[in-house]
């Protein structure tokens, strides 16, 4: 999000704003405005504001709007001078064509428009009323949809780009969710996990129901016409990387450089030859908290069943089958609510090591369909534009053309596929035990950690 | 254990028995006989056994009993040969002095002799009728009390050892409880911690109690007179090897190595620089099974709290402080059982790491008297048989003249031990979970374990 001027000028540009950090650019991943995300909540709760369950029970501290009222709150100066609020994605578009665009989905993941509205004045002025027409005055216009042309290239931007002035540019999307095009996943109930070193599950339904514990949902947020649903995992790749450069012993290092492999590949060789259940570990993959299904950042991860024959491959092993578990509870939560998940495509890095394709087959009891690019959201993000550019009459047709997935897919085994349903009622036991109120001893730890960092009883004494 | 002839030559050197491997010494930590201990324990449950309770419900596959019953089971022809059944602590006297002795010590904490009986013909028989007479032929002789004289060296023996014949050999006793001689605890309520890779609590105690999770208790079984007390912990140093060894990342072994330190001498300095709860983690120190209170040796480890930012130092810390609040739980069930715990001392390998102390005199929030000798059992066996030979006229008595412990003690600081009881409430509700019927998960997935090595559905298919 950035906060510009009615001519679309970054504040951050300006001479007297430039020192003011409100000005700036905010990251969707930088978490300060999270006091305002939880008013906004607790507001949207008392009142039973309709979109609340739209996005999980929870805005997050990410998104549009609680960002905005922390500029508000924090510095309302810069907010007075804030013409537009506006996504990057959509500014981009905007330098490119010289006119403001605003794309629905963004809107609709980000913001929290929904049912062709946003939040009322009235949820506005409850909030502070000061903020009552943050809609109306900086965030409100016609929203496009995805595919959709937004202009033509400026002589500005041409010369920037080195194309030709008038080049169609297309309205701004998201990363994740163009990768649906690559993934010929734009069909209803083609479910598509980006796995990376966290996991995005996007899914297109023409069935509108209320998912527990997703990031959101929006009309046309994926593909023109249909319901998308986005879900996601905080932490998976980036689990398995702080395991291997924080757990493994010197002579594993060792032994992957003699192979000519590297650390992973070593842990997931020996790990794929294990059994199912053979190291007698389950693990929670809340190392990064959870965003799907408990929308809860305070969880923290967990590993139970060690013993003195435990091995780093045998912990690398019960992580990665953790982040499949972990994602079987999303694919279980969309069943169990009535929306249908009729296959599974995987892309991201994650792609590239087959022992983790083929745990997440097994845990899942399905085939995997594996997207063959490892640049996915640029090719979907040229299946948008060459749909913007009419050189396909829709994004479904683009994607059928332009999109890459590879001819064979990744199976289960029936036999391990059965081994790993105990597993996963011990995941879901332990889920629900620490997740959902059978403990807060993850909370309690959190919170201590922030004590102790506070008043500082080391062993020396005060720090 | 082992088997002897009515002279006392253990079968294993008869000709026609050594390739009989039930004719041979068996080690206490083999645990083949757990199919006759289990049998045991549900028959004397069943019949209410009044000597079951007083160790913790449970007789182990460790000890006597079920040893025999297994050699019975498994070659009845070694077993018909068995004249005596011995401890190898009474062998090694009977060899030295040429007469049989039996030391109460291990017939009351390794046998099942209590209240100055062993279980009864009507149990024996009731276990199997070829094992009636097993206490009657095989086991039972007068039992002698520790610090007493077994006789005077053989010619033999003299010739063996280089002493003089004639010279007094004590009765046999167990190396962790003669190191209460040595740390000065002979005195009722004075609890002593043999911390090595594991851990063994003593203490003595003028009140009887039955105490849950017991190893076992027995009249005169430490010191002559008072009630002996046994618990102990199964992993603890070993733990931490564990860790070291298998969980430790090359660039601390390098920085080590720099240092001119061990891993555990790196990781200790680096953790002792927290404060409490800081690393946001606790851990269930299970990885060797559960041995006081819950004697359960299907349990195994657990650790929760891990984020992205958690490092080696911190889960280290966190191994450390459960073994303490292991020691805590132990410690808090004497007292809950109404036995009173005045005092406490360490000794053992672990007394080198002033970290690990300083974490178990704020756990426990008391004073830690330290053993000050390396070879404390060696002490501890020669005070016994200094008694032994009149030197001193009880074990208390050469116990003040010859036991060592440090000047000054290792106090707790009464901040840290405050912000301890908020880590200790949790690791006790997760104790209580995972050990105490919350969960089953952890049997459940040493069960699954079980079950893969034997149908091995591993990703390549059938192993």
């Amino acid at each position: 999000m950035l906060p510009v001027t009615a001519d679309g000028i970054p504040l951050c540009e300006l001479a007297d704003l430039a020192d003011r950090p409100h000005a700036w650019p905010k990251l969707w991943r930088h978490h300060a405005a999270q006091p305002e995300a939880d008013e906004i909540n607790a507001l949207a709760a008392e009142r039973g504001e309709s979109w609340l369950p739209r996005y999980g029970g929870r805005i997050s501290s990410e998104w549009q709007f609680a960002k905005a009222l922390q500029v508000l709150r924090d510095d309302p100066g810069v907010y007075e001078r804030t013409a537009r609020w506006i996504e990057g994605a959509d500014w981009i578009v905007w330098e490119l064509c010289g006119r403001e665009t605003r794309n629905v989905s963004s809107a609709g993941y980000k913001g929290i428009h929904q049912d062709g509205a946003w939040p009322s004045r009235d949820f506005l002025a409850a909030l502070d009323p000061r903020f009552t027409d943050f809609v109306s005055e900086r965030l409100d216009h016609p929203l496009s949809q995805l595919g959709g042309r937004a202009g033509g290239l400026t002589a500005r931007a041409a010369a920037w780009t080195g194309l030709r002035e008038g080049t169609p540019v297309a309205v701004g999307n998201i990363d994740a969710h163009v990768t649906a095009a690559t993934a010929r996943t734009t069909g209803p109930g083609r479910m598509l996990a980006i796995m990376g070193t966290s996991t995005c599950h996007v899914m297109n339904s023409e069935v509108l129901a209320e998912v527990p514990g997703m990031c959101g949902m929006t009309l046309g947020g994926i593909t023109p016409g249909m319901w998308g649903y986005e879900a996601g995992q905080s932490g998976v790749g980036d689990i398995f990387g702080w395991f291997v450069d924080t757990h493994v012993p010197p002579v594993y290092h060792e032994e992957a450089a003699s192979e000519g492999v590297s650390v992973h590949e070593l842990l997931s060789d020996r790990a794929s030859h294990q059994a199912v259940g053979e190291h007698g570990l389950v693990a929670l993959d809340w190392h990064s908290g959870n965003r799907s299904v408990l929308v809860d950042h305070s969880l923290s991860g967990v590993l139970v069943g060690m013993t003195l024959a435990t091995r780093p491959e045998d912990v690398y092993r019960a992580l990665v089958e953790a982040t499949a578990f972990g994602t079987r509870t999303i694919v279980e939560a969309f069943t169990g609510a009535g929306i249908p998940v009729h296959d599974f495509t995987v892309g991201g890095g994650m792609v590239r090591n087959p022992f983790v394709l083929q745990v997440y087959a097994d845990v899942l009891n399905r085939p995997l369909h594996v997207v063959d690019t490892e640049h996915s959201c640029a090719v979907g993000a040229a299946i948008h534009a060459a749909v913007a550019a009419g050189a396909h009459p829709d994004v479904h047709a683009a994607s059928q053309v332009m999109g890459r997935v590879r001819a064979d897919t990744v199976d289960p085994d029936p036999e391990r596929a059965a081994a790993y349903d105990a597993l996963f009622a011990i995941y879901s036991e332990l889920h629900d035990h620490f997740g959902r109120g059978g403990s807060d001893s993850l909370r309690r730890l959190r919170a201590l950690r922030g004590a102790a960092f506070t008043t500082g009883s080391t062993p020396e004494g005060k720090r």
